[in-house]
């Protein structure tokens, strides 16, 4: 017997098909969603774990809600972003990954329907699909999912959730404003339909004025937080933030996932948000983000095509740009990695009908320096086209 | 909207429910299946940890099949026990209860059949509901599975996967033996049919010869290892050894269940297996558990009532008990919480008809005088009935 019919639609994720090829140290990528390492608390990690690992209790198995300590600190963060949170409203996950397939296993039922922001996080797609779900996409604008088109795929469509990366959207880097926040919410009331709202970059704001997340606005939202940008992707923490109806599904669904999240990580994790002054952490990491942002943002119309169309984040990790002409990124993806450096084609992260002229560039996970260089050798590649 | 409807069948696992209740430190528990904390090597596991924390490599984003160095030793571990394995046939797990998840999601689509053991792992049956399958029980006996009524259940219902745990099986503490498990392998080959061997207990034998893994005597066998009851449960470390042709499926599902295991536990796990003698490690839980086992064995005439039947474990962590007359053992654990003694009934190890006659004790949490106590208590709690 072969593998499960569904899995046959379902491509790995290109991205860590490409981090193969992108991983030679020659390589300048802008292809992965990495943070810097060199800024990781290195230290204050070490500290946690070394103080973590000597309590037998977080070598024991662990309840599936997850460590009281670091989830009662979770609310507080989320209370102090304008939505109030007790620890009884949070799950741990193992990454906010999870939280997304838990979330999606709660609700989602093979052939309903799930709407997406165009274009969307890939490995969202990629979970989706493996749900069995159709996915329709709804049009984006500047200022992220374009309420009238989501109200129109809501009357048309009735899908069970809305998935939505409100601040600093992955793959576009957009945000969207609290007006529109306040629609979107007031949407998924009237139809009665659940807003996911994953939130993996709310916190790295190089500019502007903070936006409370989109769980503020409304209870028709699962919140999908995460420590891979603040703290360390290593560790694989993240939470879900449910409402209470829905808390007993999410934690049957989790014991089938894996019982519970590392009982060691979690209380390390506990420990370094007791011991840290985490909104200094994330001050320092928007400083030096907001650099390499500026220098990518600076040396793109010397980089690229005239007439290429980029995003301007006010935060997160990623530009997202379109050719002018009809070049394909994934060609230009082969001629760029023959130059030394890389981005991820856009394609993938169309839910339905592709945009091949598109393609997303992270400039969080190299410093300033090595940016210009990679910028340098882009230009050096769309050169070699003409 | 409400959950997805499929979750409305399927329960909370109870022997979590039942750790709640059995979490008072008055309660003397035989419910849970966790290992010994005091038998930890915690010096090891925090020399390990102090190691991989001070690397910043490992607070990053980490391959979804894991750190090369883990892989290599458990691959190496696995052929000492007579199953040749190299490193790209394993995935790391979030435990071994991902293992078992990731192989459903490849394996399974909703409305297959799963045949099972009676009785069975609860959170198996769980699993196997939330992937949609239908479970169908195979009859075992004191050697587990029974090759005739799994071939005639092989024939009659034409299951997608077969799962077993063929060695010191939870609940009922079973081992197959050697020829028994040549003939399940041999059905499953014929009928094209996969056997899921989930194997978590193997290496805790406490007398009589080691039985090769089923792994070991067929090509058709997806094999669920885990470090939870050698190494720590803390760390959620479990692998996925499956057929070359299996494997871009299970990666697939790992990426969207998690993106992948916790780095920095995988490289604590690869140097604490490189730096501890795990055998003479493993050896020192034998000589503990089997005192423990001894123990429990012992008391079992003079604590239940006559004509009660049960198993005499090899090895691994459990007892299976069934009453001689018609008392529901979910009552009885009422009257055992009251005499501040606990264990788990049996009826939610059953796929489809429950013996609500039968329950489960562990021995290994608990050191011998405890489980004197305990017995003691139980003893009471069947004389308090009658």
């Amino acid at each position: 017997m072969s593998p499960a019919r569904r899995l046959h639609g379902v491509k790995s994720s290109p991205v860590r098909d490409l981090l193969a090829l992108t991983l030679r140290p020659e390589v300048i990528s802008f292809a992965g969603g990495l943070p810097a390492p060199e800024l990781f608390d290195v230290d204050g990690w070490a500290d946690a774990f070394a103080k973590a690992a000597t309590d037998r209790r977080n070598l024991q198995y662990g309840t599936t809600e997850g460590d009281p300590h670091l989830r009662a600190q979770l609310a507080a963060r989320m209370t102090s972003k304008g939505v109030p949170t007790t620890e009884s409203d949070l799950l741990v996950t193992t990454g906010s990954q999870q939280a997304l397939t838990l979330a999606t296993i709660a609700l989602v039922e093979p052939g309903d329907v799930v709407a997406v922001e165009e274009p969307t996080y890939l490995a969202a797609l990629q979970c989706f699909q493996l749900a069995g779900a159709r996915v329709v996409p709804v049009a984006s604008d500047d200022q992220g999912m374009v309420p009238s088109a989501l109200a129109e795929v809501l009357t048309r469509e009735k899908p069970t959730l809305v998935y939505v990366v409100p601040t600093f959207a992955n793959p576009s880097g957009r945000t969207q404003p609290a007006a529109r926040r306040e629609e979107i919410a007031a949407l998924a009331a009237t139809h009665d339909t659940w807003l996911v709202e994953d939130d993996p970059y709310g916190e790295l704001r190089y500019r502007g004025t903070p936006v409370p997340p989109l769980a503020a606005y409304g209870d028709k939202v699962l919140y999908l937080g995460s420590l891979s940008k603040i703290g360390a992707p290593g560790l694989r923490l993240g939470w879900l933030r449910a409402p209470k109806d829905l808390m007993p599904a999410t934690v049957i669904a989790k014991q089938a996932a894996d019982l519970h999240t590392s009982t060691i990580d979690q209380a390390a994790a506990a420990t370094y948000l007791a011991n840290t002054d985490l909104n200094a952490h994330v001050a320092a990491l928007c400083t030096a983000y907001r650099e390499r942002r500026d220098t990518m943002i600076k040396a793109l119309p010397t980089t690229v095509p005239k007439g290429t169309e980029w995003t301007d984040p006010d935060g997160g990790m990623f530009v997202w740009l379109k050719l002018p002409d009809t070049t394909d990124t994934a060609d230009l993806l082969k001629e760029a990695l023959k130059h030394n450096v890389a981005f991820v084609p856009g394609a993938p992260f169309f839910a339905t009908t592709p945009d091949n002229t598109t393609f997303r560039m992270s400039f969080t996970t190299n410093p300033p320096e090595e940016i210009s260089e990679g910028m340098h050798r882009l230009a050096t590649t769309f050169s070699s086209l003409t």
